[in-house]
């Protein structure tokens, strides 16, 4: 027999929870019987006291379990699930899917939607004409067992302990707590069934941890959280100060995705996929060193077999196959304009912030949940930290279909560049990779 | 504008809120257009955070002005409150009354009913037949400007702000905050129209505060709030380790008041009777020399002033003097029991909370709001630490209407006594005097 408010007393004096402790919060919050003033005390508890890693599992298996649990056993070989905590340019998961299961990997993804910048996958998947981004559990299998890959959106019955609990988070200032963050990503995996999970925990300022230091304790416990339930996990603490690709937006998003599976993506985005999809592979157990699972990564952009997988994955989910050699077919923007800088220099800053909260305010993104996205607009940037950049050439383009918002755009777009007249290094994309043995700092 | 979200986040992050801020949560809150919720996750940002005296005070003052403000400007003089923070066997406000009366002081007490221990002063009053706790405010301030006092209980519509305040606290363990407190006491004195405030820290087991440190942070923190808000106030900070009188009940403690007001007191409760009511003299400005003040207090017990006003009290409010000399008349127990001591020796401690918990299960205190008291029961003490007790003498005798809570309590009493073959000194009553300008330490 608990009680809450002892509970709340205990987090409060920083005392340690027990497993039991834990789930009867969790159970009572979600049946509505401990009402929610009761956990807004206590999540302000937590984020003050914090939670070590064993609470903090036993908070994730709590959440976890408090609604559907996924079952992929009918998949066969190892679901390896990737999950980033989100990014502005970033659509490693598009390139990722298609390429990792073009190496035999089965890639069965769930995702979310998006709420800030610009859309998530499966916001993205939609510009595709006819993608059909809600497939049943069973269509999912299938298609997983069939072609080695399927994405799909959230169950709604995923979870419902992170909905209630994120929605009070958000009201009651209680978000950036890391042990609250940990437990809402790592649960949401967990109930998604995955056996083995990577994750792309990124800092800076288009990050949701700002510093290199939050986003590696971040990605700590949730190694530790995984590891203790029983999901091998393995975290990489990367660079979001600047954009990682070139594209803001939903369809030319999609657009960067093929043209990298093509074989031309940015440098940036290109490493950090090899270095995702790499330990996807390793995980799997198909593959046992990291130079083969790279190796295997890159012959098949250039041959072509990662482009064709994803070719089928947009097949078999009713989507207009054509896309990948016809941009046009995809969603666009009624204008064009580009922003140029207005000396020579090297960009010194690129602010991904910035940047991003302007492709959602040209319709990009979600400021609230019900908000519409526009699939067609957003910001092409042509430089990253450390390019030259010449007056003549554009630094960005942006895409809108409104003209107000077209011009009041390019200011955000220009004061997002800073240039210096001094050459500026390249920003290393991946500083840290975690696992539940040892910690690696990259050195580049 | 203000938005409750950041008003939270300021709080967490340690930085000061303005008067503003402050009175748009609490007039949104009594409004019930800010959730319970919000305010959970306030107040537990309070607990960590802390408030300084300046929030301290915009709380208090947002909170007093929450509901109906007394107005008692049609009583000539200076109103002088008195105000304890709750202790075992503390029957002073009964003796300070009719004692600060009769030396000219108005003395107009609204007082609270208790919960807990033993009941409020409203409750030990109605233990006299026909005594009217509810005087309409017309009454009120008729009687106080006729005989020099009146005790009413509080309105029902002071305060609403701490009384959803309070409820909120108590199920989210955010009570122990000491501006919490602080805010919740001074904003009923504020608004209970008290021109100058004393107030009766007490620290100890019997005592909310457990320790003097506390007790002393909450005294001078409630000083600086009165002074700031224009109310004078000065605090004393008093023992409540052992119970400070000798009855522990309603219908007893009225007894126990009324000896003292026959000079039969115990010396520690008549000591601090002298020091508060001196410092009420003081304050209001009637009297301008402490030996004066007591030398008055003095006078008016053994000259019987204070016991003939305690009379005219009475009878104002209907109520049957002849209480005043036959005890019969109030309510008494059933049963009665005498606890003795297993061996002689000297009483070296006496546990306050475990003989007031004590008492509240023999039926003198509300376990629950809605519970209703049983004047007649409760404890008499006869020993208080210092004492030398022989075995043939009881320590304590039990009143009670009920034979297994009797019986059960013989071994609660028994075990509140802890006795010593070494000499032990008496515990010193008052130990700090804290006033706007400074903090006296009294040595004995």
């Amino acid at each position: 027999m608990f009680f809450v408010s002892d509970i709340i007393e205990k987090k409060k004096r920083g005392i340690k929870l027990s497993k039991e402790e834990i789930e009867f919060l969790i159970k009572g919050y979600v049946a509505g019987e401990i009402p929610d003033y009761q956990i807004a005390a206590f999540l302000m508890a937590v984020y003050f006291q914090g939670m070590d890693e064993e609470e903090t599992t036993y908070l994730t298996l709590a959440m976890a379990s408090s609604g559907e649990m996924i079952d992929l056993s009918k998949i066969d070989g190892v679901k390896v699930d990737k999950h980033s905590s989100g990014g502005i340019a970033d659509t490693t998961s598009l390139v990722l899917i298609p390429l990792v299961a073009s190496a035999g990997v089965k890639a069965a993804k769930m995702s979310g939607r998006g709420l800030g910048h610009t859309g998530g996958t499966i916001d993205k998947l939609e510009s595709i004409p006819g993608f059909k981004t809600e497939l049943s559990l069973e269509e999912f299998i299938e298609n997983v067992n069939k072609i080695g890959a399927a994405i799909t959106g959230q169950s709604k019955h995923l979870v419902p302990a992170d909905k209630k609990l994120y929605a009070l988070r958000d009201v009651t200032s209680t978000v950036d707590s890391i042990p609250l963050i940990a437990s809402s990503i790592m649960s949401k995996k967990i109930a998604g069934g995955a056996d083995k999970i990577v994750l792309d925990v990124k800092f800076g300022r288009g990050a949701f941890m700002k510093t290199y230091e939050e986003a590696k304790e971040l990605a700590e416990l949730m190694v530790k959280i995984g590891n203790l339930a029983g999901r091998e996990t393995v975290a990489f603490v990367t660079d979001m100060e600047q954009p990682l690709g070139l594209a803001i937006g939903n369809s030319i998003e999609v657009i960067e995705a093929i043209e990298t599976l093509k074989g031309n993506g940015h440098e940036d985005l290109i490493n950090l996929c090899f270095e995702l999809g790499s330990e996807m592979l390793l995980l799997s157990g198909l593959y046992k060193e990291k130079e083969e699972a790279i190796k295997v990564l890159k012959d098949n952009i250039t041959s072509g077999k990662a482009l064709q997988k994803f070719r089928e994955i947009i097949k078999a989910q009713g989507g207009d196959e054509k896309v990948v050699e016809d941009y046009s077919l995809l969603p666009g923007a009624k204008y064009t304009l580009e922003v140029y800088p207005e000396e020579d220099g090297y960009v010194r800053e690129i602010d991904a912030l910035r940047l991003g909260l302007t492709a959602m305010k040209l319709g990009a993104g979600r400021q609230k949940k019900e908000d519409v996205i526009d699939l067609g607009v957003g910001i092409w940037i042509f430089k990253k930290v450390g390019d030259f950049s010449e007056k003549e050439k554009p630094l960005a383009k942006i895409l809108a279909n409104d003209k107000d918002k077209l011009n009041w755009a390019v200011k955000e777009v220009e004061e997002s560049f800073i240039l210096s007249k001094e050459k500026v290094p390249k920003r290393k994309v991946v500083w840290a990779k975690i696992t539940g043995s040892e910690i690696i700092e990259y050195k580049s």
